[in-house]
């Protein structure tokens, strides 16, 4: 505790001052001047300035043509006598940033810092503080596991690769049930991005260390079904991916070495439609049943909640609607939306009432949060309630999805 | 278990017949070319060949000049009409390979393949199978679990990221007590090669399956003190990353950028005898009491391994050989020696043979077997007996650790 307290009190120092937790305070340097997080021990850049701005730098002699794609937006950098070209951005929202390099053209990824799944492919990363706001920090509170699992889906005819999260406490109350929040990743992204970027376990933790949020387990897949996944830990290791497995009708990149940059959002809805049914197919059948055989959880509709960002949002829609015996709590964040006239509503609204306890919809406020209020507006004027929720000051990016799981798991299992 | 037959089935038929697990059967063409498991979905390339060629295709239409460098050694590429370089290896041997493109001299990574820790920096990675070796597959045997855990280290003063295997059954027998195995990266790599291209998991959940190594946990961390490791899930996130802390004295590259090529094996060797001392430290101190805290252990030094690869043997003859009432049981893959004028050998060879239930020294044919072999002959000669294993055809890389993981998982704990 007395850890916590340091913490705290270190957070309050860099913030001058405790601020809300749902406020960035961009006005005044909160912070002094560091290297991002994902670096590796002793590479500078890029370098989070106080002031937000970030600077890059990429060493590359013989190239005519340098750029920095920030969250899929190219800026030149300008080459110095060294050969190493530099760019320091506009001030950048808090919260994690995709970005990568052009270099000549060609996309590319910066070997100094850590790498991460977007887009459709690699792409390196950089955090922005939020001062004031810790609740996705690395606390001295008790903390739950993550797992790294592999089943057998005979859906796809494939071993799956997953995370799971479980809650403090999990190992030593060998007899406690929990609910399940199956919670699902974005276009171009797999499995692991809920826990790299999102630090879904972080935020649990702390909620649940609050009495904010009540224990639970959370599931994090891929949607795509067809192939095995490829990330290390066995699930590309398998017979299958020796067999030539034809690839899977993911948001992925085209055929030939170089995926197209702007690969998110690219693919058609009919496909996210496709996707989104034969993945429900595979949680229905596979995942969900697998989970309740190997973890100890509340196995009922009530217990069982689904959630995703972006095309998550879509197949958590999809997914949902179409069995609404297996799931009463469902998260939108950025993606997916409940009409009125869905047929799973309209014929009779207050069925659907009495069967979904959560249904919870958010986007950043620099997206379209009208069309979603429009929505929520409609829903509630034929009797649904549900909770919208708005990040203040972020886009279709990481920190919208952080603030709204913390918004969301709050409100689940009571 | 009729699973577990079809996928040997296949191997097989792969194989076309059942080869030694230890043999690398080059000469007759046992598998389709197929993408590397490591691939995005649809993404072609790397391609891995028939005749276990590699090919690479890199699309670039504005660069001067392409190469991939595989392991480390650059190669160029051709430039297509439609601005895609192809280029096509010498047959590899089996296992996981790093690579990298060199985009007009730049060191850059492929976005449409996964991305690893290796050489101070992130690197592309493929994967060459090993007809009718699957004791690194991932089969339908009972799995254990991987655990991707936080703890905070007085002796670095910041949160700590590993992994920590738990074997099958760790969570049903809840009276079980479990010896431990501390597993080591080499230089500029982390906590998680040991996983990811080590594939520790699937190597213990197949020697257990068969009940050729005892169930044990395993727990893998990064050596570099001094700095939080910059992996996603947290470890990045805490104050100390905010802090700016000082950057770890480990073989990362350079200031800048663009990490310098050959890190691996660049830091002087008194750089390692600090890290291993410091390390040593964070071990004794930190991370062995906190595993035994928080795992059910069976806490004595005959209970107790540590092994590394490269570097990390090494840092493990470093930290043993100082804390032999803590370490019965020691691996050296490719790195570190005990040699017979040792400081905690020579004054007493059979206090320290009393001390000693396991030695295993290893290394890949491609290497320097003979020096390691005159030192074990040595050892021998006082009256000290060690493993001496030989990866064939195998050089300082993967197959050999996987290998050596695999030869010396089954001699512990007896």
């Amino acid at each position: 505790m007395k850890r916590a307290f340091v913490f705290a009190l270190f957070t309050a120092i860099l913030a001058g001052g405790i601020c809300s937790a749902q406020t960035s305070n961009a006005s005044a340097p909160a912070f002094t001047a560091h290297p991002s997080p994902y670096n590796f021990p002793g590479v500078q850049y890029p370098r989070i300035e106080a002031d937000s701005r970030v600077t890059f730098h990429f060493n590359a002699p013989n190239a005519q043509k340098v750029q920095v794609s920030i969250v899929n937006v190219p800026f030149d950098m300008v080459k110095g006598d060294d050969g190493v070209w530099t760019y320091t951005s506009e001030p950048q929202a808090p919260g994690y940033h995709n970005y990568w390099m052009l270099v000549d053209g060609a996309i590319v990824l910066d070997p100094g810092t850590n790498a991460f799944i977007g887009y459709g492919h690699m792409c390196n990363g950089f955090e922005v503080p939020d001062p004031g706001v810790d609740f996705y920090d690395l606390k001295d509170v008790p903390h739950g596991n993550v797992l790294i699992k592999n089943y057998f889906s005979k859906t796809s005819n494939s071993w799956r690769h997953i995370f799971v999260y479980t809650p403090p406490g999990y190992e030593a109350n060998t007899s406690a049930r929990y609910p399940v929040l199956y919670l699902q990743h974005g276009g171009g992204e797999d499995e692991r991005v809920w826990i790299e970027m999102g630090r879904t376990n972080l935020i649990l933790d702390n909620l649940i260390a609050q009495g904010k949020s009540k224990p639970m387990i959370v599931v994090m897949e891929t949607s795509a079904v067809g192939s095995v996944t490829s990330l290390g830990p066995g699930a590309g290791a398998g017979a299958g991916a020796r067999a030539g497995r034809a690839p899977a009708p993911g948001a992925g990149p085209g055929a030939g070495g170089g995926p197209a940059a702007g690969a998110r959002g690219g693919a058609a809805a009919g496909r996210f439609s496709e996707m989104g049914k034969v993945y429900g197919q595979l949680m229905i059948n596979d995942l969900i049943p697998w989970i309740d055989r190997n973890f100890r959880t509340l196995a009922d509709k009530d217990h069982r909640a689904m959630a995703g960002l972006s095309m998550g949002g879509m197949m958590t829609s999809t997914v949902t609607l179409a069995n609404l015996d297996k799931f009463a709590n469902i998260g939108l964040f950025s993606g997916g939306s409940i009409a009125p006239d869905n047929p799973a509503v309209a014929p009779d609204p207050d069925a659907f009432k009495k069967k979904v306890k959560v249904l919870f919809v958010s986007c950043g406020s620099l997206e379209r949060p009208a069309a979603a209020q429009a929505n929520h507006d409609a829903l509630e004027k034929i009797g649904i309630k549900s909770t919208f929720y708005v990040s203040p000051g972020t886009a279709h990016e990481w920190q919208t999805w952080r603030r709204s799981l913390h918004e969301f798991a709050p409100l689940l299992f009571r």
